[in-house]
């Protein structure tokens, strides 16, 4: 008997949700670019790139971008509360403004020390700043005791979907393609993701005849369908969802009892129309039809990580509820008061984001301008990239629409799928491998997002700097395309 | 039909697991204090109390406990690391250290930028320093690879149940009383907690007959006993392991083919006695028995939220595994990768935890004359809310041994119990409740923890300063008693 078969845990008898969880964005390919990196690092020359570029996650700060003056200034704050005993100091030899200072000590008021364990939902000040930045974007109120705050989106997700799977036979409808996240979360939870596909053809566009048809399916095969989610703009695709979309998936759930889990973790990062919440649509649907839907439930939630803040990192975020009831209210606060509560820093930094300088007050002018660099910097890149991909034999790609990511599609030979078989794996998969291992550059294979049968894709984000990279790739492409002719 | 009984989701229908989860330490008696704070905040002088005293949950820098200068200037650094431009303003004006400055410049060096997702088992260097700071504790080497990053300890137990645990059937042993995080996440995991009981005869002792007891009756009842919890120095006993009593434990995880998940978390709150880590007992055993202790699986937990660093609103902390097959490594790091990372600035914390100023270095007179008024003042309190409790009738508690709560018996009149009773209450929360209501003091019922039958305990943190509501809690006692004879 060898040594490792005799440990308590091994493959065979672990939880099985866990090992059926997939998660390619931090998967096999992010894995090997780290140990690249690590080879680069210690001047490994065996290499033929001279740097890794992680584009298969959305993560700012890890390349470029670089944190607005004025959020990290305040943190600074309420790290070392003692900064605020010499404001002469702060004010006349390291620049910062008084709004700097006065914010940082409403902070620390309403939050006493940033060590400390806040209430499990979170800073009760912090969510009311929240409530009425919802109350600015949308034209209506919204309830601070509504609102949960979590580390990033991804705990936010998990909650919620933890609170709504009741069991095996539990269905949520899922977009695909799709942020892996859903599907990672419903195989950990036994329950069952069922899949509706948006339309490439009309650039990802959400097409309720396709949610319609998944949705009696499962029903048909007994999957006790109870949520959906839409993610807007779009991870990976871009897409951002008309005012006629949000209403449609609104009409749908109310029609369907279904409760919708509105991911809108992208809403700044739109370059084409405008972004429409689900909270302000369905408000405006019940003024103009009362009675009829109110008891459309709906879960929406954002996050530090992504738009022209990009503070992954700090692991900051909310959902807030509209239509629920009480008791599964009063239950989701038991799930997320056992975690104790989502980091403070992080919570400080949610503030910042919804209450940011306004005009005419000391940092508006610094971060406005830091602000509007990091979107149109967004978008530049994303357009130069976009560029590029049609230049690529057997590559198509829609217009950038938002968020942080492209995601072309991709025609590969027979041979090239011969070849990725011979070392089992899809298509899509060996081709992002192989563009790591030429390039340097970390992809993911759209088969970690889903898509439909007989297609490939690979999401990328337009986030890392320079053009080199972008070289390397059609580079690539074009070796890898005549090799595999 | 109501409109409540349309939505989608009610208490009947959401996951029965989630339900079942309880979490007293922010329960009912918790979210009553809060609302009680905040009459207290709005000048509502109808209460018998003028302030909250919320021992409920160990939580140090919400009562008097300040943060360690040494941590929070150099997260000030990173948090904006566009002071360092102007070092001779922090070290002339500021009294910031040229250690604190180096280290700071360390971490940006290693991390980036803290608005960066690290990897996800955590940034590799920090990794490092904690495999450093374990040798040095230990005396044997840790491998980096081998530490997991977590969101404070409670995430990494998440995790470390959710990969352990298979089924209903999955069993792990955990003590009685405990920390309930334990209990609420079997519920979820819909898994088997096995209890065994702790020796309060003996100062809440390990008393390992009671395991055997209880792993061989579990199962007897075909449950799949995997896993035991240890939690050392206990909470909410305080008890601390001796060496003797942590072999005996492996001795037992070894013969029985159990996983140790040993919740070191208090490992510097320790008045009576010395901390002994599984890890250093674990390696002495297997230095003096060849072969004998290979496949022995440990887990072993710690945090910046308690010791006398008390950082809880930061969420760092990590596990360590020893003998754990890499290819359940690999779905421990899956796993955790879905929610991406800690939070990074909860990372550094880690790493300032781990490797504080050393003595001759700058910072280490201040640091040490901190962390010593810290460990002495808990100890103080400790000492003094025990005397307190000898004068009680009826109230039975051991010597402060260490963690940060007493846990004393209290013997409660019939008359008392059936008036509990009549509220659909416990003896123990009916008791808890009334000192609420009458002294502002939260603590929580010793049923939240588990406790034997027929006996009643609270747990109370000693972290609050003062006397009066010490004094508060001797005056109520005597009232209640009175009142209930």
């Amino acid at each position: 008997m060898s040594a490792s078969s005799q440990r308590r845990l091994n493959y065979d008898n672990i939880n099985p949700h866990v090992k059926a969880a997939k998660y390619a964005v931090r998967g096999e390919l992010a894995v090997r670019s780290e140990e690249y990196r690590a080879r680069l690092a210690k001047n490994d020359t065996s290499l033929p790139f001279n740097q890794i570029v992680s584009a298969n996650i959305g993560n700012p700060q890890q390349l470029d971008q670089k944190p607005i003056t004025f959020f990290r200034q305040v943190l600074s704050l309420v790290e070392n509360p003692l900064l605020l005993e010499n404001e002469d100091v702060l004010i006349n030899s390291l620049g910062y403004k008084t709004d700097v200072i006065a914010r940082a000590k409403w902070l620390l008021e309403k939050v006493g020390s940033v060590g400390a364990y806040s209430a499990s939902n979170g800073a009760p000040a912090i969510r009311q700043s929240i409530a009425d930045f919802l109350e600015r974007r949308d034209g209506y109120p919204a309830n601070q005791a509504d609102i949960y705050m979590s580390a990033g989106a991804s705990s936010g997700v998990n909650t919620l979907l933890h609170v709504i799977c009741a069991g095996p036979s539990s269905g949520v409808l899922v977009p695909i393609p799709q942020y892996p996240l859903y599907t990672a979360s419903l195989s950990l939870l036994n329950a069952q993701c069922v899949p509706y596909y948006l339309d490439e053809a009309h650039n990802w566009a959400t097409d309720m005849d396709a949610v319609r048809t998944s949705l009696q399916e499962a029903r048909k095969n007994d999957v006790d369908v109870r949520s959906i989610v839409v993610i807007n703009p779009g991870n990976p695709t871009g897409a951002s969802l008309s005012e006629e979309d949000v209403e449609a998936v609104i009409e749908l759930a109310r029609a369907e009892q279904l409760v919708i889990i509105a991911d809108e973790v992208y809403q700044t990062n739109v370059f084409v129309g405008k972004f429409h919440s689900f909270k302000g649509v369905l408000r405006r649907m019940q003024e103009k039809n009362p009675g009829k839907y109110d008891n459309v439930e709906l879960a929406s939630l954002h996050s530090v990580s992504k738009g022209m803040v990009g503070e992954c990192g700090h692991r900051g975020g909310y959902f807030e509820l509209v239509g629920f009831d009480p008791q599964v209210q009063a239950e989701i606060y038991k799930f997320v008061s056992i975690m104790l509560c989502a980091p403070v820093v992080g919570q400080c930094l949610v503030e910042l984001m919804v209450n940011p300088p306004k005009p005419g007050e000391p940092s508006y002018e610094l971060y406005d301008k830091e602000y509007n660099g990091i979107y149109n910097g967004l978008r530049e890149r994303a357009v130069a990239l976009h560029k590029a991909f049609d230049q690529m034999e057997g590559v198509e790609c829609g217009e950038p629409q938002g968020s942080m990511y492209l995601f072309p599609t991709i025609q590969l030979s027979e041979k090239a799928a011969a070849a990725a078989a011979a070392e089992g794996r899809t298509a899509d998969e060996f081709y992002c491998l192989k563009m790591l291992e030429a390039t340097g550059v970390c992809v993911v294979a759209g088969s970690g997002f889903g898509q439909k049968p007989n297609t490939l894709h690979f999401r990328t984000t337009f986030l890392a700097p320079g053009t080199e990279w972008v070289g390397s790739i059609i580079k690539f492409h074009k070796e890898f395309m005549d090799t595999y002719r």
